[in-house]
């Protein structure tokens, strides 16, 4: 069977400190960076070998890449990264605490902001210092294509076209392939696959460093999906996920 | 100035005891990590930031890349890795402490297998456990480029051709390369650029973990070439280099 495998990357400082991150480059915190070793270590013992792994242009993700990779001696094998699997942009909520948020714009607004499919935060002024068309980060990418703000909608419109084009085919080549991104890109990638609603995508609340196995026939079909884990612990953390901005 | 910066891995366990390392793949000791972080800090207070990165197949030099990267705030830089980069291959002595086996074949053989420029040591057994032929890591090299022994002519054979075809047309596109590799296959690439001869080259020691900065003119013409650091504190570490294998 050719497995793809998602993951998302380990606790982050703001992730701990319960802030919108979006694009702005956080780190992972110690627990992060065990959690990392902990999904390598899991994978490993899971028998998973991978021959090519993908990841975004941010610290807490390549970082959760490079720590897993080593845990599962494969620091070796070719690593593809794109902005294109970056988080979701956050617009001007970017660096704000999510419970202050639901307390100074009422809770509704912001699961609107963090879960609506197709509501976008406030976008970023040309001149605000988080606008990351300053950034030498993305001098690469089209000035245009660089977002001030996005909804799901938007994340998934910029993470698809780097599924189907670089992604998705290497399974022609390769048997196993490891991406490690963000709750929002993976959201985007998953509602694919296992076609999903526009609606009921934003209920899928995926835990941080908890390895997602996607299985293919041989005619590139998917034919399974299943977290590797303790199931009761990983609907816990998916809980978790789901009520952070609650006051 | 167009800038390759070439660096030599920081400490592996192998270092500090000792031992023939070759293609084993020996991770990094915690001086290691630290003087990797170090030498990422040097680099960026210097003002580079590189625009790629390449490194090989061995855990030691791609854990150093990831961490220099990680202090400069480069995670994200496209990195290329290539067998071809890896460290001599130093057939049955891998695995041997120097002054021992100095002790047992005489100084003098043993500076010979070490620092001579075509004297390979005895090959390992096809059947050997160290046989790199069975390790699914190179895979993807013909079978009879996969080495089971090396002089340091042999090890320039094979690195050069992706200096010359990979490594330096980027130059042509981006301003500053960083290479993260090993002693003799940054010999290699050194004795190249600045037209070593055979007999001279065998008497540059390279410190693990000094950045070694070569700069190029607009027609990517080699103009200068320096070190990063206290030029009395490389002058020790490289002598310290030198003499490993004295009993």
């Amino acid at each position: 069977m050719k497995k793809i495998v998602l993951l998302r990357h380990g606790e982050s400082v703001w992730n701990k400190e319960n802030r919108f991150t979006g694009w702005t480059d956080i780190d992972l915190t110690d627990k992060g960076v065990a959690d990392a070793a902990q999904a390598g270590l899991q994978m490993k013992d899971n028998g998973l070998v991978f021959d090519i792994a993908y990841t975004s242009f941010l610290k807490r993700a390549v970082k959760t890449l490079d720590i897993v990779l080593d845990k599962m001696d494969l620091d070796w094998i070719p690593v593809g990264k794109s902005w294109r699997l970056n988080e979701k942009h956050y617009g001007t909520l970017q660096g704000l605490n999510k419970t202050e948020t639901a307390s100074k714009y009422g809770e509704r607004q912001v699961l609107l902001w963090r879960r609506s499919f197709d509501v976008a935060p406030e976008p970023l002024d040309v001149d605000d210092n988080r606008n990351p068309r300053k950034e030498i980060r993305y001098k690469s990418v089209p000035w245009d294509e660089i977002p001030l703000t996005e909804s799901l909608k938007d994340t998934i419109a910029r993470t698809i076209p780097y599924w189907e084009c670089e992604i998705y085919p290497q399974l022609t080549m390769y048997d196993q392939i490891l991406v490690v991104a963000h709750g929002n890109s993976l959201r985007g990638i998953i509602k694919y696959l296992k076609n999903i609603s526009d609606d009921d995508i934003v209920n899928l609340n995926l835990p941080t460093a908890i390895p997602y196995v996607f299985e293919f026939d041989d005619k590139l079909n998917l034919v399974k999906d299943y977290f590797i884990g303790d199931p009761e612990q990983i609907n816990k953390l998916m809980q978790e996920v789901a009520s952070q901005a609650q006051k």
